[in-house]
């Protein structure tokens, strides 16, 4: 089982996360709902944190928002010491509003708009991470009226396809993020930026794709972009100081999943920007990492209420559950997979395959696919786990459902930080005819 | 092309759509926009309501409103005269929020909890589709608590996959959905109906799937349903009143697409639905119908403007816009087909094949896949047709975008139906940490 750190059976047999029990919440706070473990999030930054600390090396571990992103988490993220990417002006409006100093704030984007550029240049930005030639000329000509500088990276596509599902991989060269190398085009954006007014170039940003788990990928980059980086070096006036790895290491959603660990991903990174740092002889650049998923994927869970059980003869046992692609999309669009578990009899024998559906008027909402469930009966609650990036952040109103609460758990406290939809917010926006 | 019915190239060359120039409505309204024709709603209501018109055959058109569920839209297709189609509470909200008398409603819902139950019998909706055995014990215990009887259908599933997207099969035996027949689950369900009190069981019902071009599967599933009504009206006491068809009507969404025409889905239905119970010496059922893509769908186009135009070099053009799988996923989880057009040079030659890619921080994030359009350069304004239906439902705030705005427009006016999303919306269901 893939459960968030403080997670246990308790004596009632039901399943406790930060010292709560999850059938009280789901009592209390109602179901669907988000259950994070804020002792996890806080570990794994500081798992980050740690594993990236090199006496010979100056590192910068940046939250990647678009994982998670809300008030409170990014409370949280900025209380553990990360800095944050944020990949919109919505998200930097988020970040803003959690009481992120604008230094620590890397702005991404491949279509930025001129206001997005605005807001960013108004809450000075750390970094602007650069992604095309018409933003390159659109910000130039901003920070000329305001006559300020700003520090930007260029977005380098390295060629490398991980192995990971199409929609996630980044690093390719056909590709709408980025200057690719070979063509010819990341040259010429250094060569750009270096000649237009008031653009500070500190160094690349490259992100090779999500939810990766061998680290032979970010190896094969760190030679891509020192070789890119040494030879724009000899010919232009400028130097590598800073090198943003973006993020991507993979999580455990089920049994099977072997991510590689946070420590051996540390360890990879800052080692091979040594070694070919030395073996080019350039001075070692400051590095930078964005994960998102890897800092809440496992801490978030799913609660949802059986409603319905239907058993199609010679076929499958469906579990019908009160949430699903409203609230968890990413089965349908990625193929993905995930566990599942009774919260109310969370140590119970498995008794029989079922598959976990969702209440929405469409074929393809499945939550969990032929899992190993305790006998289920209406009412109880399943729990899906490693919910917790990429679940919330795609959640819509699809059939009209609300969007669910979501709480934080820790040291048998709960604690709401994102109420959850009415009725009347599904209408708030509209406008009758007469 | 697939334009809504009143769109028309200008004197000044632009997209005009109900007599609104698209340049203007972008500039007041900004974008991403959607804009509805609403003559073109109105004239698929009335084509519905004519194709269904027959001298010897009972029938009712019904809305189903997931495909595009708004204050506006319900009381537009109210004033037209159709029934709509729910498939949860929120939507029942909506729907009785813009005025439907309960009367007029057909709850759905595979999964339907008890406090749905309760809103929809506190409303007096016309008939609950009734989808599993729990549901129908649970329906039964609420109406015997009221003393009140309710009128229902049974949702049946004929075993009938037509050929469309798997996530949009909704016929086969092996679903979430509904009663099974040849397990003997239908027919059990029909006795358990009958059984128990306060149901009033009328008829059946049955949806296919969606997005159906060829009629074949209509006629096929009419036998089916007809060979079961038979069945069990000789071995019960039941009597087949009301057959609903479901709906499922496929849409142009690109040139090649050929679906079937509303008058010709009609004529089969009616001609097939009277030769059936003629041959079987059964009593002619009302006949229901619930088209949602084929009443919306054309109807509403979406505009987005170019920021970034990035040619890589053997490779793609990518085109990027100010919107994306925010409020557009059918491309992504579908891998929907659309068309796209420059709405301010709407006659001009097609010049160049590009790929149009939204601004989310995802390499899955395409609207339209090599598209020849006019010279492109940053400002147009990029028009994707045939986005009325499943967009803006389906509309989400990943990485933090906020949702588009809606207008409907008619006879040279356009009139706001959906608000834009603020920032400030976004944070408004968050608490923050301290």
């Amino acid at each position: 089982m893939v459960l968030p750190l403080t997670a246990k059976i308790n004596k009632s047999n039901h399943l406790e996360i930060g010292g709560c029990d999850l059938v009280d919440l789901a009592k209390e706070y109602l179901t669907p709902l988000f259950v994070y473990d804020k002792d996890d999030i806080s570990s794994q930054c500081n798992l980050y944190l740690d594993s990236f600390s090199h006496r010979s090396l100056e590192t910068q571990v940046v939250y990647a928002s678009k994982a998670f992103s809300c008030l409170a988490i990014c409370q949280l993220v900025n209380q553990e010491g990360l800095g944050i990417d944020v990949s919109s002006a919505g998200e930097l409006y988020v970040a803003l509003k959690a009481g992120f100093d604008g230094k620590k704030v890397f702005l991404h984007g491949n279509n930025k708009t001129e206001s997005e550029l605005r807001m960013a240049l108004d809450a000075k930005v750390g970094r602007i991470v650069v992604d095309s030639f018409n933003e390159m000329e659109l910000l130039s000509q901003l920070l000329d009226k305001r006559q300020m500088n700003q520090s930007i990276m260029i977005r380098i596509t390295p060629g490398i396809k991980p192995s990971t599902h199409q929609y996630i991989q980044t690093g390719q060269v056909d590709s709408k993020f980025g200057f690719d190398i070979d063509s010819g085009l990341a040259k010429q954006a250094v060569k750009r930026a270096l000649a237009l007014p008031h653009l500070d170039l500190k160094g690349f940003h490259v992100h090779i794709g999500s939810q990766i788990f061998s680290l032979h990928s970010y190896r094969r980059v760190i030679e891509v972009i020192f070789a890119f980086a040494k030879e724009v070096s000899n010919e232009l006036d400028f130097k590598l100081e800073e090198l943003n790895l973006g993020g991507g290491l993979g999580i455990k959603y089920v049994a099977t999943d072997q991510p590689s660990s946070i420590q051996d991903y540390g360890k990879v990174i800052c080692d091979n920007v040594i070694s070919q740092a030395k073996s080019l002889k350039m001075p070692i650049p400051k590095i930078i990492v964005e994960p998102g998923r890897s800092i809440v994927g496992r801490a978030g869970v799913t609660l949802y209420r059986v409603g319905t059980i239907k058993k199609v003869p010679k076929f499958k046992n469906y579990v019908a559950v009160n949430g699903g692609m409203s609230d968890n999309l990413r089965p349908m669009l990625y193929g993905s997979s995930y566990q599942a578990l009774l919260a109310n009899k969370a140590g119970s024998q498995l008794k029989e395959e079922v598959t976990i559906v969702g209440h929405h008027c469409e074929s393809g909402d499945v939550l969990v696919k032929d899992v190993m469930l305790p006998d289920v009966e209406v009412g109880d609650l399943v729990c899906t786990p490693a919910t917790g990036a990429y679940g919330y952040v795609l959640a819509n109103n699809y059939n009209k459902q609300t969007k669910p609460a979501v709480i934080l758990v820790s040291k048998g406290k709960a604690r709401l930080i994102i109420r959850r939809e009415t009725y009347e917010d599904l209408v708030r926006l509209d406008e009758p005819l007469t």
